[in-house]
């Protein structure tokens, strides 16, 4: 059950001008259930993206790198269509993985009329497998004769895994007078420790974004939103974050004095940290969504160490799934995430308005009863203050449940 | 279930001429368990000890280190007494805990007539929660009352938590015509990762063993046994690994050229290592034992570094518990270790004599079918080879299971 986040009504999701998508049932692993994605850009959208760190990373990943101008010499072409399908992740598949993503790259681009290294490919599901080239390929007219702007519903049911519902996030506002809308969707559930980017997440606006604007944006977003989410520890070897701007739409700007360009670009991380955070509440096995706040640390690498110590904790995760204040279990995990110099002594911790530990020790006035109330709670906050400086950061989690291990020792069957 | 581990016949287990070992029923958590373990060691012994890297380290490690001289100027009285609890680790108890941890040695000191500064104290339990002096000091003289040299098997059963089986070994040997016992006890089962020492464990030799080799070799022993497994990543807030040598008995080295000091060693080093895979084998939830033997790396640190990452995913985890080759998720953890230039096209992987991977794809000639067979023994070796250099390292952990769940949602209920 996924945590307070439900399917998102199709007439919340605005259509994006300059955007439309087509799904497809093409059978990659399963008949009969939606796992083929294409998206087409009009001309003049741009496109960043930035992906996951695994050294063992996915072919389609390899693809979107060189297409996107990230390796090499920088050179690229403006890209036109994305193709994406679940049931398959092509990683682990070595050369002929390597030959697959280009090939269904060409395949859309000959139905298209578009150069293959104006698409971008994106595979999620299952490790070591071959991608089933004929079926891909199969299923792409379909994808093409579904295209529509008002699609994004069906687009977000299209890319899941092990997610139990649909994930996607909508806004439209006014900025600088101007009417903008953005749209995103996104996929996650397990092998979720996004280094960069998360498993795939996809957002679009209609607004005109200078390229480098753009680029610079898909990477902050990602720091603020899909890299501060774990669910496991796993960072997967498929992350991808897709940041599109159409231009389709009224509003334009092209560096950060333009008129509008620091509303957009708050909008935007609205939507990718809504998205990122939908990742967790709908993590593999999760019943409470838990935000881990780490202040008083002396850089923002150690905030985050001692964030994600306590996040990837299966002794604290198991504790919030039994809502078990047994909370000496994250000053153990704060104990280990690598500050050779930390002193305990001046280690604070609340929980939610629980004033747990003060000193390195249990709060006097701290009561098991109080804990045990919030740990009940299906939304709680893990504040620890370390005393050594004024850096801070806020990592999203879920617990680890029976769920976790049943839906993971029973994934592929 | 413990994976192949049973409880040891006492009479297997050698007595320690020169330590005697005394058990109680204190009560500090439970009524009516063995709880409280004195160990007593005649004049002579030497005792060396690593402990926990964990700065949130429990307030009997601290004193241990002081005692051992391990801090400060270095000087340090003979130890004649280790005073061992469980049921409360008494960490995360700020000043009160080290006052408490002090109080204890001094308690065992007027029993005993030594000096505080010559007794150890160790605590194992739950975390936060303040030791229960009265209800420990009250259990002492039982203890006391109870010292003899053939009391291994009790005294292992009085250091649980939640392990389901005593684990001890013992080992007599004729080394350089001199008849020579090792003989030790640890405790395990959750916040397992040891960092220089696991949870509890102590080995004991009759033999007289040089400070200078002793306090070598519980640092090598560590470093080949207790560091060497893993069950959860959760470094505990109390390890420590002790060794001591009586001279009680008939040999007698001082440096590794004194005759049957490398037989000594290795017979040291095995008792360890078999202790330290024991904990494995009684894992929380533990229904597979796994070695995880990486190869080919450029230090022995990196080779750490990915079988540590293998062996901490809970995906791979699970895959293991369930029986499932899905063993792309091995993949993804090599990938996500954090060797920054590692080049995927050399990644070869073998599951037992099994070889799945192959230049970083699925070798040919791998059917599911062989990797299923191996999957569903309870003892799998992972062989990874990364092609970067010559050092290698073996890492021992078990699957995750819904008993892991459950064991650590109830630990306190």
């Amino acid at each position: 059950m996924p945590v307070n986040l439900h399917a998102p009504d199709p007439a919340d999701l605005h259509g994006v001008a300059g955007l439309e998508l087509g799904i497809a049932k093409a059978g990659i692993r399963k008949a009969d259930r939606r796992d083929l994605l294409l998206m087409r850009l009009a001309p003049g959208a741009a496109v960043a993206g930035v992906f996951t760190k695994n050294r063992f990373c996915a072919a389609p990943v390899t693809v979107c790198r060189e297409h996107l101008g990230l390796v090499g010499n920088g050179e690229a072409l403006p890209i036109r269509a994305l193709l994406i399908n679940t049931g398959c992740a092509n990683a682990g598949t070595g050369a002929q993985g390597l030959a697959d993503a280009r090939a269904s790259c060409e395949a859309v681009g000959r139905l298209m009329n578009i150069d293959p290294r104006q698409v971008l490919p994106f595979s999620t599901g299952v490790i070591l497998e071959p991608l089933p080239m004929g079926r891909l390929t199969a299923g792409l007219p379909a994808a093409q004769a579904d295209l529509k702007i008002d699609n994004w519903a069906s687009a977000a049911e299209a890319i899941m895994t092990t997610d139990t519902v649909p994930t996607a996030v909508s806004r439209r506002a006014t900025i600088a007078g101007r009417t903008v809308t953005v749209t995103g969707i996104c996929k996650g559930a397990g092998m979720i420790r996004p280094n960069m980017a998360t498993m795939l997440g996809f957002v679009a606006t209609d607004a005109s974004v200078g390229p480098d604007l753009l680029a610079q944006w898909v990477r902050e977003a990602a720091d603020q939103s899909f890299n501060r989410v774990t669910v496991d520890g796993d960072t997967s070897t498929n992350d991808a974050f897709i940041l599109m701007a159409t231009a389709a739409g009224e509003l334009s700007v092209s560096t950060m004095a333009s008129p509008g360009a620091a509303e957009l670009r708050a909008l935007v991380f609205e939507v990718s940290r809504l998205l990122a955070q939908a990742i967790v509440r709908d993590g593999e096995g999760a019943t409470k969504f838990i935000a881990i706040t780490v202040e008083g640390a002396g850089t923002g690498d150690e905030a985050a160490a001692v964030a994600y110590a306590i996040a990837h904790s299966p002794l604290v995760k198991t504790a919030f799934f039994a809502s078990d204040p047994n909370l000496g279990r994250i000053l153990a995990a704060v104990g280990y995430a690598g500050i050779d110099d930390l002193d305990q002594g001046l280690i604070e911790m609340h929980l939610d308005d629980v004033h747990v530990v003060t000193r390195g020790g249990r709060h006097a006035a701290y009561q098991e009863a109080d804990g045990q109330r919030v740990m009940k709670q299906s939304e709680i906050t893990i504040r620890v203050g370390l005393g050594r400086g004024t850096a801070s950061t806020t990592v999203w989690t879920c617990d680890l449940s029976h769920d976790y291990v049943s839906i993971n020792a029973d994934y592929r069957s």
